[in-house]
């Protein structure tokens, strides 16, 4: 039987949102809660209960199954948390918990792959079977789609596009590493930049922005700087569409994708670092690949449920033997 | 019927080799010659001839197809040489002008592809589904395997390896690009650190290996000198493995391969290149992804031909619907 909802789970390392949505992609239902700090029972315990939440009153045979993303490696055929910088769930069968308690199959991925297949389905990728998404935000992530399907890898640890290396002596990264992408452009490396001007004369507007304290200056307001028309700030977020435009030239010339997303909360309000980068793509990129089309993504906050969501529909398909 | 051979032509910048291949990846007669500069016509008299010569004798019903492997981008599905940079046979319809010419079925591809397909068939990734091939030469070049097939993209175009930009602000790449693999690990780039010390005290070796003169030197000359124990030519070349490193942690975290292939006369010539390379891959990778096997390539300069081979057994066998 052709079910008419899934439940999407979106665990950040602050929020888990759920959501229950409808086969065209329309979240009919949604619930937030902040992610506990009390270990990975107190996560899967609140998973359960948003997931019950969304779902009350609702006929348990409607219901495809639940979807998880969560912001760690997965081993996706074996369905097991492999690493996870942010969430105590390394080695935490998140699956197997959260189906123990709950009434409905339940299959986890990566957020980064997440957001990819919601915009495959529901967003600015639909019917666009080769494509790179790369998600700007606390971290830089993302996912391919290879042929119509989530590149996965060897081991199903999937395509992790923030931790390219595109400086030989770069910064370190949060990951441990150096002179990855989200060593110049994760929200940290932007409040960095941003902190650094605002102890000079020019970074008036930054600093006012923070509310007069250096310390505390982020991401969001050296972009708030740059939307009431501050130079150096408006400066940073240039530079920083040049750092993706070089970043996505390489990927472009490695994977000669169709389309490439952008997405994350930096890459939503800042329209014109994506532009940027369409235009050093359009001027650098191997003769033969400058056509691919970047864009913005479309989901905005719901990429994480929606996609969530788009995978228990799948997997409940796919258990079912209907095709899509 | 299952046919014993396949003709293999391997089309470089500077010869173009080729030979009579065995199903088990035996080359049981070959030949070379110079890549003429008369134009694209005569590049392919020279394959057509070539071809004929290494086929001499042997019955027409026992021969698969002829394989070609050019240094250029081809969209594979169309079958067209899209851009050529190093022969002038961008808009050359190379396939319909041998077949025309020729009793066999012709297929091209990208050189780089071949090289790939070459060592999963018959060489160092002989089983392995998802690898990247990386191959140091005049240029840098490779392919991918996905799921036990060559990575292709959405114009077909594949997988340029060596374009993958390593450092924003990094110098010109023969491909017009900039900070570029190749611009660093090509001939040209090795070449030109060669000259730089050899024009200083320390260059004595490596001016010596180039017969005194150092508008000369070349990169197999400052292989040469490190290969006779001198100091500052092994120097030039570990940089290039720290360099091919870091390029690989890139690859390796975005892509979560199952081995690295290192091919090309560069990475023949300097095993310890490689070695450095899988060392910092093993403690730079993201966890989870540094299990990765960095293996030499096995096939040598075999590669082409039987890369090309390859193709045309596998483009027989899915034309006569036998599986391989």
């Amino acid at each position: 039987m052709r079910t008419s909802y899934a439940i999407g789970v979106d665990v950040g390392g602050t929020r888990i949102a759920a959501g229950l949505v409808e086969r065209k992609g329309r979240i009919v239902k949604d619930a937030k809660a902040l992610t506990p700090k009390g270990g990975p029972f107190a996560v899967v315990d609140a998973v359960i209960d948003l997931a019950a939440q969304v779902s009350a009153g609702v006929h348990q045979g409607e219901i495809s199954g639940v979807g998880i993303g969560l912001p760690a490696q997965i081993d996706f055929a074996r369905q097991s948390v492999e690493f996870c910088t942010n969430l105590p769930l390394a080695g935490v069968d998140v699956r197997a918990l959260v189906m123990s308690r709950s009434k409905y199959q339940v299959t986890i991925d990566n957020d980064g792959n997440l957001a990819a297949l919601g915009e495959s389905r529901y967003g600015a990728a639909r019917g666009v079977r080769d494509f790179i998404m790369i998600t700007l935000g606390t971290g830089v992530g993302g996912g391919m789609f290879v042929a119509g399907e989530p590149y996965r890898g060897s081991r199903g640890l999937g395509a992790e596009v923030g931790h390219m290396v595109i400086q030989l002596d770069g910064p370190a990264c949060p990951c441990g590493g150096t002179g990855h992408i989200e060593s110049y452009l994760g929200r940290a490396a932007l409040a960095l930049k941003g902190r650094e001007i605002a102890a000079t004369f020019k970074g008036r507007a930054i600093l006012e922005a923070a509310g007069g304290d250096i310390d505390t200056v982020t991401a969001e307001d050296v972009i708030k700087a740059s939307l009431s028309g501050d130079e150096p700030a408006t400066r940073i977020l240039m530079d920083a569409g040049v750092i993706l435009g070089r970043s996505l030239v390489g990927l472009v010339n490695l994977l000669n994708p169709q389309m490439v997303v952008v997405g994350g909360g930096i890459g939503e309000a800042c329209p014109f670092i994506i532009e940027r980068a369409a235009e050093m793509i359009a001027d650098e990129a191997l003769a033969g690949r400058r056509d691919v089309t970047v864009v913005q993504a479309e989901l905005g906050n719901d990429a994480g449920i929606l996609g969530a969501a788009c995978l228990a529909f799948d997997e409940y398909d796919s258990r079912e033997g209907l095709h899509r």
